[in-house]
């Protein structure tokens, strides 16, 4: 599998003394650690006897609480108890989905590029996956229409369209307002489900753009899109807390899955998570999230400004914790990487393995959420060096 | 799904009033919930920033470290760190090890009757599933030898037992030294693999017996056996804490199906389990937690002597959370549940689905684990008065 050669380099590069644009973990720098130390206590204290027992396969009732109350501040409001399932972590989310909604040979869409856990999933799963252009306001609907109908004109299942709407991993890229409604209007013509995956929402940079970031599924009357999100961004992901909103069928399915899967998550983290959400303490401290990844974006932007040669292209994320590169479509990202290993000490995700189609050996992801804005400037002259030694 | 009915079920037999012997998870009484604490708060302290992060998808190698010293206080040394996986709870490793091990079409043979959990597992898998009788001393060997003689006879693939040899859940029933070796000795002749499915063996009654209960793993020369176990029965379940030992290439595979499943565990579950291990408080607690449930056992089986009357058959176990009991043939245990949770407000499990041939209809499971000895008798009397009502 791709997937593991991509954690093993990642591993490679996480040796003392690389600068590491690969790893793609949030910071440890954003972890309320002291917050969660006190609500961890208060929790084993006053709920012992819960937090470390068996619990619902759906989740702690006190976090699906919590759950509701924060999609109605994504702009998701009236979400009912029975639509939502707390998972471990939002790759649960995606592996319990597919299991439920894909068999093989259906149709998956995915952006090209797209998440690697989320192709892995599905590819396991033995599903069609079928790759789909993005621009920079996202994924690209003409395109998407005519994979669809190409799809159906070849007798196949076209099933599911899996999506980042904000700030794409890998991409950096944002799904524009107008897209939004645009690609439920697809999915409903050609009865698509949409799996709708939101890790980074909340890690936006601009105060005045959450009304851009409102979810696919809040304009979902039919019920057909399937919400994702985890509290892996937004607090700690050691915690393994994710979540799914979706039709009450499909988390009753999701539910039923679970129970074989695993029979219930970490009571003691969704107890943790929920108390650390009633205290504020994840409200609190996203407005310092933000500003800290910001920083760090505006400062590997300005260095791949300052110091990239010509011919190399990259995103512009409004938010998240990644760019995407793009070299002179003859080099291959792939080979470069030793060299920069090697030579510069320096390391990305290399593009290919993003995408479903097997394109993008030019291109690679570069994370911005681990270096410090020194090291994330010498990074990429090192990276530079390295691309203007291979001119076209 | 039968699995989900009996989940609902047991919900139903949580309410308030009713004496419940269908609860199947283990006393919270039994959880050190202050040394717990503790412990959390040592780990959260000092190693906040890894107990936070993602980790390791096999694992947390401190606790890596703890199962390889636990495996060989069982009587199963010598293991090797890269056979070791850890899971969310056993559960998991059932999923994981079905998903990687069996396809659809495969024979699995499982006890009559096995555990519900492990049954949906390999259903979800569309593997051809035998129910193999069980003795006192646990699965019949011929019938097993037969069984496999069958299936290969009809050019289909036996793959796989799957069985519990301690305290198994749901019958109580241990299986003997001796079948332990000649268990071993058919699968090496059939070329199937053993997954040994521990989760009760440290919870002996006997403090003689640990001699007897030496995993099948032990013998294991050709890395056919898969052994799996979990911390939810000697430290607390919530806490989501299982693993396997396998022979290496099983337990990489394991590792890029788990990758796709949840990138990792629980980190912060992982390490304060460890430190648990590490500080010696599972270790000291273990023969407070045998004495406990030691007693419980002993209440019911001195009810059930006293109270049930002739026809009724039951196991007695040496150990583990459960007993099995067994009504004349023409009774059905699924009809006479309403009644007793309607009249005498007691509750059990009905047997059926617990047998992968769809018989049992006359069998129930009886958990001894969650009611105190008072209430033990007083909830076998309430199950005789039905059973007396009920004459052949």
């Amino acid at each position: 599998m791709q997937y593991s050669a991509i954690r093993k380099m990642a591993q490679m590069s996480s040796q003392a003394g690389i600068i590491s644009f690969s790893a793609g973990a949030p910071s440890v720098e954003t972890f309320p650690a002291e917050e969660i130390l006190g609500v961890t206590s208060k929790v084993l204290a006053g709920e012992s006897q819960c937090a470390l027992q068996y619990g619902a396969t759906l989740g702690h009732s006190g976090l699906i609480d919590a759950v509701m109350e924060l999609c109605a501040e994504r702009g998701l409001p009236g979400v009912r108890r029975e639509e939502v399932a707390i998972t471990g972590g939002s790759q649960q989310a995606l592996d319990l989905l597919g299991r439920i909604l894909v068999d093989p040979g259906d149709t998956v869409f995915f952006e090209l590029p797209s998440y690697i856990g989320a192709i892995s999933v599905f590819r396991n799963l033995q599903a069609r996956m079928v790759g789909v252009r993005q621009a920079d306001d996202g994924i690209e609907i003409e395109d998407l229409v005519a994979r669809i109908r190409q799809i159906r004109g070849e007798g196949g299942r076209a099933k599911v369209i899996y999506l980042i709407p904000n700030f794409q991993n890998p991409s950096g890229v944002t799904l524009s307002p107008a897209k939004r409604r645009k690609l439920l209007e697809v999915a409903d013509e050609y009865d698509l489900l949409l799996v709708e995956d939101d890790p980074y929402g909340e890690v936006y940079f601009d105060s005045s753009q959450p009304a851009d970031l409102v979810p696919v599924k809040s304009f979902d009357l039919g019920g057909r899109v399937i919400y994702i999100s985890t509290f892996s961004k937004i607090l700690a992901p050691g915690l393994r807390t994710g979540w799914v909103v979706a039709a009450a069928p499909i988390i009753e399915k999701l539910d039923l899955a679970k129970q074989a899967c695993d029979l219930c998550g970490s009571m003691l983290d969704q107890r943790i998570v929920a108390e650390c959400w009633k205290q504020g303490i994840i409200q609190k401290h996203l407005p310092g999230i933000r500003v800290f990844y910001q920083a760090k974006c505006r400062a590997m932007l300005n260095a791949l400004v300052d110091h990239m040669p010509a011919g190399i292209q990259w995103t512009r994320p409004a938010g998240g914790l990644f760019l995407w590169l793009s070299l002179p479509r003859h080099l291959d990202s792939g080979e470069l990487l030793l060299e920069c290993l090697e030579s510069e000490r320096v390391s990305y995700v290399i593009g290919q393995p993003f995408h479903v189609n097997g394109e993008g050996s030019h291109t690679m992801r570069l994370a911005f959420s681990r270096e410090n804005e020194d090291n994330i400037a010498l990074g990429v002259q090192r990276l530079a060096r390295v691309f203007k030694s291979h001119p076209g």
